[in-house]
């Protein structure tokens, strides 16, 4: 029993521990256990205390009020603060670093029961520099970033789920690329109190999780809601093959197709949406905002340890100091009246169909992956979900993209629900 | 002479020091005397190492590339982290905090050349409960809130410049009370990695100083562009009395009014502005949106040190948690309606002249002042600054506001600068 612990869902911890089926502290050592096992390999730890978790499971256990994360792990990206744990952002510079206080993410969870197993590791300060960790469907492969232990802990167990966070895309391609469920909320919903910033107007907290309803679970506690209800009727979805459609793999084509296939056969109304060419502007994300906030959010390491940056980093800064603030002003202008474009661009769809990566996790670790299919809709702040429906060619996982409008995170996550109940997972 | 220096705006502290006439420590030398002389009455200052601030003076000083801000002494609202002094927010919780690292705000103006004098008071959290600052001009009087150290030691000529933060009026009503120039750069253009927030979808950090031009210089610096350069042609204004003129002082309308009549003289050409009825949702921010980001913001206090929080906050904080989700983004799509009105809003002005707070400093401590004549445009996101233009019935100061369009900061400093070289300071 207590070596299956580690494989629940958050939801079925919470109801198990609630209930008294089973302790915090078995769900813990079950997942201590699993990286004892396993991280050797996979590399998806910046840091982990087994007695500091067991002892929060132990408070857990003891707690009167249980709360609905009861005992529910959670591994956190590690450019988010924790009292308790040092936060060394993937970088050399903040090596052992320790803050005064949780992120307010975090403080939200535990607030709520939850665990905080250990932090995971992330690309040097949420960049795109590749770190240590493997994807566990093939080591061989990255498992995406930045959020890459977040997505390789929880897709081999050992973790329930773990907050990333998404400037381009990096909640929903390693989600994809490690078969899970990855979801960024609409952007300003969540507190960003105690993360490093590397795009401040973009940079969104993502969960990544095996399962839908735990990303919405750990969402509702973060936002003050309710778990979102299920729908029963087929959402009316625009299929939106992007202007980026001949950059995607054979894979990711079919599985777009073959969703709109078989969704369209459950019962789902179907239309096309084209990104209009005005979009053009969301490509400047990349090189004028991003760089532009990356230097300013960066100016104390810039300023104080220039030689620990890595050279990928290091070039991004410097394009972001040459970058006029007109210029960036102009972006920021350009992309807003693409995000006023949006209630036009769904017209009456409820939720939208795209790729959600070019396809499988590549081999090696020079990169983790192309962003091009993510960041495009991080830029128009809309809440977006990655389902693991597909797999390629090579036996690994693709996700599909499901899109909402702003601050339309229920829709997508009910719509999303239905989705994965009509296509499940990959065989 | 030495006595002198810190009365200097920070435009000729940095031209004496690069020029080689006076040096970055005799500057720092005045101002801590100034501070020891004054500061047991004004109590602008929540830290100060007389030792830690000449040393940085000293690198300067022997610095071959001296920098924009060469010497020119800044005041940082004790919410914002510095690598090298504590950063207490206003709070016992906070006491003798240590951060990783300075805000970019304080690494790109120290890089630039500035000397870090010290933290400045805040109210706590950058809340509305009042700390101990004193209004230099009247002892028995609130400098304002809540960047009340920042603008109690600009004004008492202890510092040339000082960052604070605005929420609701944080910034432009300390600088009217104390007369001063405050001024809040469009949302979003200052990065704000490196502070604490009270309501993220509003922070913005701003600037109070003895002069326009010495705003404009460390925005230039923080943005990087380069300083605004002069118009010669008058501007053309918007009066915007509001919606809340009834609520204003006599001498809040007559320093308006005033200000219309001898800028219109002077050539300006005006046109009355009225604020639709739907600028109605604006108001929301401060019993919805406020509250609602301020309980995520302080999470992480609630959960572990609510005891040490004040009365006042802890109603906010609880308002905030009993807000539903959806009644706070649909206060977020309300006020972006209103954001999108602005164009229409402005016309053909240039910029918009309004009250910029209820009248002269109020006495007493129990209040910061009134935030509603500030707040309404900061929910607008538009960049905003108070001109230290006229006097009340007690001989304080009365500001008049000045308002562009979001992004159009350039505009505003040069209109200000233009307004304020026809109307002078008050007699």
């Amino acid at each position: 029993m207590t070596a299956r612990l580690n494989e629940l869902t958050a939801g079925k911890i919470a109801d198990g521990v609630k209930a008294g089926r089973f302790t915090a502290e078995a769900v813990t050592r079950a997942c201590l256990e699993r990286i004892e096992a396993r991280d050797k390999q996979v590399k998806a730890w910046a840091y982990i205390d087994p007695k500091l978790a067991l002892e929060q499971a132990r408070q857990r256990d003891s707690a009167s009020n249980k709360g609905p994360l009861a005992g529910v792990p959670i591994g956190v990206k590690d450019i988010i603060d924790t009292a308790d744990m040092p936060t060394d952002m993937g970088s050399p510079i903040y090596k052992e670093n320790r803050t005064a206080g949780d992120a307010s993410c975090v403080a939200l969870v535990r607030s709520a029961g939850a665990v905080i197993l250990g932090k995971t590791i992330t690309c040097e300060f949420a960049g795109l520099t590749p770190n240590v960790t493997r994807n566990p469907f093939d080591l061989d492969r990255t498992p995406g970033g930045s959020s890459s232990g977040s997505a390789a802990s929880v897709a081999d167990s050992m973790v329930a789920i773990a907050f990333g966070t998404q400037t381009g895309g990096s909640v929903l391609r390693p989600a994809s690329f490690c078969g899970l469920v990855g979801y960024k909320p609409s952007y300003g919903i969540v507190s960003r109190q105690g993360i490093k910033f590397a795009a401040e107007s973009r940079d969104t907290i993502g969960l990544i999780a095996r399962d839908i309803d735990d990303a919405d679970l750990v969402a509702s506690v973060l936002t003050g809601r309710k778990p979102t209800p299920a729908r029963d009727t087929p959402p009316r979805i625009g299929l939106c093959r992007t202007h980026l459609w001949d950059d995607a793999s054979a894979e990711t084509k079919h599985a777009v197709e073959d969703a709109a296939k078989r969704l369209a056969a459950a019962g789902a109304k179907f239309q096309d949406v084209s990104i209009p060419a005005s979009f053009d502007a969301l490509a400047e994300a990349r090189t004028i905002i991003n760089p532009y906030e990356r230097a300013r959010a960066m100016a104390h390491e810039w300023a104080t340890n220039r030689a620990l940056i890595s050279a990928g980093l290091t070039r991004q800064i410097e394009e972001g100091l040459s970058i006029p603030q007109t210029r960036y002003t102009q972006s920021l202008s350009r992309i807003k009246t693409c995000r006023d474009q949006i209630p036009e661009l769904f017209g009456d769809c409820d939720v939208l169909l795209a790729p959600t990566a070019t396809g499988e996790a590549p081999k090696g670790f020079t990169t983790t992956g192309d962003p091009k299919f993510q960041e495009f809709w991080t830029a128009l702040h809309v809440p977006t979900i990655t389902l693991p429906t597909h797999k390629g060619p090579n036996g690994l996982p693709v996700g599909i993209q499901l899109i909402a409008r702003l601050y339309d995170d229920e829709t997508l996550i009910a719509a999303a629900r239905w989705v994965f109940q009509q296509l499940g997972a990959p065989h």
